[in-house]
């Protein structure tokens, strides 16, 4: 093969191994991953009649949304449900299944559509690197949007027939029964009962009269539990999974007395100032509704303002602080909404008995969903540290998303709060046990969440536009809108203030005047805020509650977020190139972090605990350190391959527990680095110069 | 750094580059992926006291299910919905918003429970190599314990109100309206209007009056509208996706063979022999019923059988007729029993000219959906090749499975089959898209596909398990269940052999006598053909036709599952070793096919066209042949960045459109090919010894 070009047939090419032949005529077109962002820039810069305007593409984009909706509009009337009598009831109930298919795939298809002009949109705002609209904001936009299609242009009407019944024997109901029976004189004569549910979300309609067609509209508003069971869970996971540890537990103290102290004083500032509100302008709230308003607005959401101090690349204690809040305040507000919604339910007046039992109530909830979710999450790293299942990574990944799901679940049967524990659960995940999987399963699960958080996000937005038109459990009140967003406002400055002069006392360094409003302004509300308050709207009350809540998602996305880049700039904040110095190290330490704890644990962790302490980011407080210590020397070497093994952390006399609890590879793989580590000159320089040979 | 060991503090550990710092202390026990295996045999032969044994495994996984079953048992009685006035409707709200939250959370998790088992399973099956009963059966048997459980235990007990009603103003009705009004006398005085919807599934249930109590096992028995909207789509898909081109697309005419002629020939046969078994034993079945039950039960199920072919490593021509058959014949089934379900609605009588328009239909339907899938697999092949948002692999990653999905959506809207589109779908996508896709995208997409089709599948066994004691449109009938055992047997074997011996006629080599024996025996049924029977369960029959089909589901994947490995050795079918030295070549060439279709294309395409088409696999027939060179010159170029471009393979009248349809990266890729093309010996001496020294 010496200076010759050899034309080779496919089993000669077959035979050559696959990896090098990868592209072979392209010089280094396609490496496996990092360099691949600036090559690509250079072929944009060299593009010159395959690169599109903005303009093309956004016509593009708005051709795809104008032609799926043409589509609809053309496909959408379902008008197949003729009451003729041909066929009998087999046929009714074919062309029934047959209306309810059609248009169940009209509502996928609607909302599918608006996914892949919002993943379309994302790109385009990365291309050009637009700042002052988010995704976020687009996506409520294109709701917006959808929601005055489906509600102006009687798509997908359902023709269908309604009959107003009474009881039989004339009973009086004064509570709403979960089922019907109705007698139905079938085609054979004799009679048939089918059975009627009660509709969730249509609950308390009075003045349903002039509906007598049931449409698509009424369809497409899906039930609260979806909200809660299916969408919410992957994205408080993949919070808590892509947490970037360190910095997060370098500001836990701070964040911690945000979410706990701050989201109370939030939700009761709240409830008192529009209590004030509304006693003046004669508005019928208790104060009890104004509470539960209080607790469900005060959780904040990380999506969008987050996004914006990402390509800012905004200074890492910002982020952390903003992050972390944002994160964890679901949580609280989560727990404090239901408490005080079963508080509300028991009617009784406010007492100091009944505060008092609420606060334990809400620590009890609070601390039992997080212990939960941790157990769960290092029951799994057990699992996956002494079986070989990580030989299977489908296996290994589906046992993984599926446990980490089991830890929401089992804390919502159990009367604890499933959000908080899917978040704990996470953040073990990410500590314990993505480090025992296989090098498949982690980027494998680390991509699923990502993506599967991404959709539900897209999606929850997207549905809270739709819901303004669509839903019809909401009530306007510009006034009560108006008072909330002053209220949140001021409830948000009442406590980031304080509180921060409380931190600062102790913090060095502390957080800086603008860091303060720059906090303040990334008070946007979201996802959570409106899944808990259109959990239940029973009453006009809780109705005008659930329109606030969606104008507040409204503005404060729209306004905050579009603003949240400016607002950087304007307030000073490090970001980018200065703040680039004090990142770096974080930055790299986040790297190392992510690419895997071993590196942290194997290399230094059995001398540092010993040694130089001004290395260790942890250092800064007592108890923090004390856990790093407890988690270097107890937690990992139980829960992960991290050594050094329990059998030498562990005092001498649980020796023959700590050698049940160590793997065949922390004893394997420990047995070099003691050499390196006793006789610090043979073996260790061939590992040196095979380090520097691989840099 | 010459032959001293430095203790790294983190800042200068996290300097390095990570690759090479993951695990340094592990000498190689994590390398990137292929020998783990045998690395993981290594620890497991030499593991003393970590490992386990089958027994020990086993118990756990027993104890874990008797645990979840113990807990839904505890917790699983919803007794909140006490009928107590206080609160009034609001309360009554809550409360029952609570309780239907309760209740989906205790049926979710038990299937969530019951998944995590049947992955325990799975990998142990794995672990310690059971052959003699598949995972698809055990969740078939894990799916009827679970069944038996929730229906004779009483679990999740909802106490629940229901009322007998009547018309208002006793107003006959013929057909079950959809919606029914009943007013209610709230806590106020006034009257408040409740809207009730007809339950699917519940419909024509003549004798429920000694069901007083709606329990979980009637709610967790879901609608059919789940699967055909969201469990099978992406199974579907991921078998499209994950073909093994090659080997598919040479044998793709006796698989067309068998799936169109096959599938037609076994469905009329079915129904003719059930025709003549029901009339022998009166019962009243009309020939349309029996034969919408011979299109469902024609169609097989890939994955069982699959899974034991692919342990067994068995012969690539088998494997590919028996993959391509189950996986095409979904379709085909699909689009034959909607076409017979809308000619029983008609209720005409069997004449040529139904037979005939059916027939033109049936073609119409499928070759319809092809086309969709097809091209809307190629618009995101397009749409991938011109744009820039591999940069951007998340968004791509959703982008993908977005447009895959919605391929079937689009499908259903325009009155065609969803499944098949996607299946199409899934085929473009991965011949085209696929090449187009960032390193990530493409891994993430892979592993996504086979995650959510891995539980797709898990879950419908199991749910057909369950179905057996929960669902009540189920009616057994077991002298109509061994008549279809009888029928389908035969009229399998009624195509098989004959259709074997028609190919036979062309093919080379032809397919001996023990691979026809093999394919008959392959025949199981699975997800499709319950999902097709479960759709309408209006009458009796019907309800006759599922309970059968269910049975069959059951006893093929149980014993034609269980003895499928047996019985290829039975039958002296090439596999493992032996069958090696032939697939050698052909698992090589999968290997390049798989790992990217640039090699193919622009290593040899340019090339093999004019040169020896004895090493063409593609050399069989005329058509795959002209097929071949239509996709090397026209549909790659076009679709995907291979080379030679459209600017050399089009006629040169056609340059401007080709330099418009030619992406940089062609044009950059090309050169140097084009170089060595033109002077074969100067720079490709070069790349050739970096092959040799890369392999």
């Amino acid at each position: 093969m010496t200076g010759r070009y050899v034309v080779l047939g496919p089993e000669e090419v077959a035979l050559l191994p696959p990896a090098p032949l990868r592209d072979p005529s392209l010089p280094s077109s396609r490496p496996s991953s990092p360099p691949k962002r600036r090559e690509s820039n250079q072929i944009r810069s060299s593009s010159s009649f395959t690169s599109f305007s903005p303009s093309k593409a956004m016509a593009g984009i708005w051709l795809l949304l104008g032609a799926s909706v043409l589509l609809l509009l053309s496909s959408g009337r379902v008008s197949s449900h003729r009451y003729d009598t041909n066929g009998g009831l087999e046929a009714a109930a074919e062309r029934r299944a047959e209306n309810l298919h059609r248009l169940d795939t009209i509502i996928l298809l609607t909302y599918i559509t608006v996914l892949i002009v919002i993943v379309l949109t994302a790109w385009l705002f990365k291309y050009y690197r637009f700042r002052f609209i988010h995704e976020t904001g687009v996506t409520l936009i294109y709701g917006l949007f959808i929601g005055i299609v489906l509600r102006y242009f009687n798509i997908g009407l359902l023709e269908s027939q309604t009959f107003d019944v009474v009881t039989k024997n004339d009973t009086t109901v004064n509570e709403p029964p979960d089922y019907l029976r109705l007698g139905v004189n079938g085609d054979t004569g004799k009679t048939v009962t089918f059975t009627y549910e009660l509709i969730e979300g249509f609950f308390a309609d009075a003045d349903k009269t002039k509906h007598n067609e049931r449409k698509i509209e009424q369809k497409s508003a899906f039930s609260p539990e979806l909200f809660f069971n299916v969408l919410l869970p992957p994205i408080i996971f993949n919070a808590g999974y892509s947490l970037k540890k360190r910095s997060f537990f370098r500001n836990i103290g701070s964040i911690l007395l945000f979410v706990f102290l701050g989201t109370t004083i939030s939700c009761i500032a709240t409830a008192v100032l529009m209590f004030v509100f509304t006693r003046i302008f004669g508005m019928g709230f208790h104060f009890q509704e104004l509470l539960f308003f209080g607790a469900l607005i005060s959780a904040t959401d990380p999506i969008t303002v987050l996004a914006v101090l990402n390509e800012k690349n905004v200074e890492a204690n910002l982020y952390a602080l903003i992050f972390g809040e944002s994160a964890m305040n679901d949580a609280v507000a989560i727990v404090l909404s239901a408490t005080i919604d079963s508080y509300t339910m028991t009617g009784d007046t406010v007492d100091l008995m009944g505060i008092m039992s609420a606060g334990v109530n809400f620590v009890e909830v609070f601390v039992g969903s997080l212990l939960l979710g941790s157990v769960i999450g290092c029951a799994n790293a057990i699992l996956t540290k002494f079986t070989y299942i990580s030989d299977h990574p489908l296996l290994e990944s589906a046992l993984f998303i599926l446990i980490s799901y089991c830890s929401f679940l089992i804390a919502e049967i159990v009367h604890l709060t499933g959000i908080v524990a899917v978040l704990f659960c996470g953040i073990c995940q990410a500590h314990y046990t993505y480090n025992n999987l296989s090098v498949e399963s982690q980027t494998t699960t680390k991509r699923f969440f990502q993506l599967v958080s991404f959709l539900s996000e897209a999606f929850i937005f997207c549905y809270i536009g739709i819901s303004v038109f669509v839903g019809n459990n909401q009530k306007w009140n510009i006034l009560f809108i108006i008072f909330a967003l002053i209220s949140i406002t001021i409830a948000r400055a009442v406590y980031v203030y304080p509180l921060c002069e409380l931190i600062n006392i102790q913090r060095r360094p502390p957080i800086p005047k603008n860091y303060q409003h720059m906090i303040l302004f990334s008070g946007l509300r979201g996802a959570m805020a409106f899944a808990l308050a259109d959990r239940n709207t029973a009453t006009e009350n809780r109705q005008i509650i659930l329109a606030a809540t969606v104008a507040i998602v409204l503005f404060t996305v729209l306004f905050n977020g579009g603003l949240a880049s400016w607002m950087i700039d304007y307030l000073g904040i490090k970001h980018g190139e200065r703040a680039n110095e004090e990142e770096r190290t974080t930055t790299s330490r986040e790297i190392q972090d992510e690419v895997g704890d071993y590196t942290t644990s194997s290399s230094h962790s059995g001398v540092t605990i010993a040694s130089t302490p001004g290395h260790n980011p942890w250092d800064k407080a007592f108890l923090p350190r004390k856990w790093y210590n407890f988690d270097a020397n107890f937690m990992k070497p139980l829960l992960t391959h991290a050594t050094p093994p329990l059998t030498e952390t562990l005092p001498s006399i649980c020796y023959p527990i700590a050698k049940m609890l160590t793997s065949d590879r922390q004893f394997h793989s420990h047995q070099p680095l003691r050499m390196r580590y006793d006789s610090e000159s043979g073996s260790c320089s061939m590992s040196n110069s095979l380090e520097q040979m691989l840099s």
